[in-house]
């Protein structure tokens, strides 16, 4: 076993790519892409800045169910860092438009069958 | 590509030992095995309650200053998956002694040359 090789460019781009598709669902409210790109397993996980998800349907039960509005915000800072082939992590910090304090959202990307997935996400405003 | 092969046995065990010396480590300030167990990188990064950390070298100024006081806490709900041999989550959800807010803590862990390492983290209370 050797360390994983770090940001392989091609591997980079491929995660940036989704990490960017994500966003963009995000905050155009796009739940059949942002239901898409979360892993569709139990064992997936959001953990957001006012509840704790448990598995995918939990997460696509949350994402139907929340307001459309007001979710534009800008990205602050990103690092997205690849691990092998096959894994990476996205890591961003942000504002809410008309917002005061700082969120950040964590992911751990995974290769699959069907694409990249997510499979754990945190999001937290900084108290 | 197939997706990764999901908590094989060993490898489930192995991640689950190496969380759970970091637990120990967390609670009983053993600041010099929260610096091993964290992948010596400036890739790393640590989201905690109330600041974020970019690269390992920040994160170990900031265990060498924390409080060594009120570590304890007890584990609610503890979630580690590991994909494929060499990664994995743990995710949890914890409360301090005397706290009433529940936090939940993120991690990915990567294996290396040196063992299982945490590339990421984020720790916040639920709001």
């Amino acid at each position: 076993m050797t360390t994983p090789e770090i940001n392989l460019p091609d591997v980079l781009a491929e995660v940036t790519a989704a990490f960017a598709r994500y966003e963009d669902a995000l905050v155009h409210n796009k739940v059949e892409v942002l239901d898409e790109l979360f892993w569709n397993s139990p064992l997936t996980l959001r953990y957001g800045a006012t509840e704790n998800l448990y598995g995918h349907q939990a997460i696509q039960a949350f994402r139907a169910s929340r307001p459309s509005q007001g979710l534009a915000r800008e990205l602050l800072c990103t690092v997205i860092t690849s691990y092998g082939r096959d894994f990476a992590t996205a890591n961003c910090e942000f504002r809410r438009e008309g917002g005061t304090k700082t969120g950040r959202q964590s992911q751990t990307w995974m290769r699959t069958d069907q694409g990249w997935r997510v499979v754990a996400a945190h999001v937290s405003l900084l108290a």
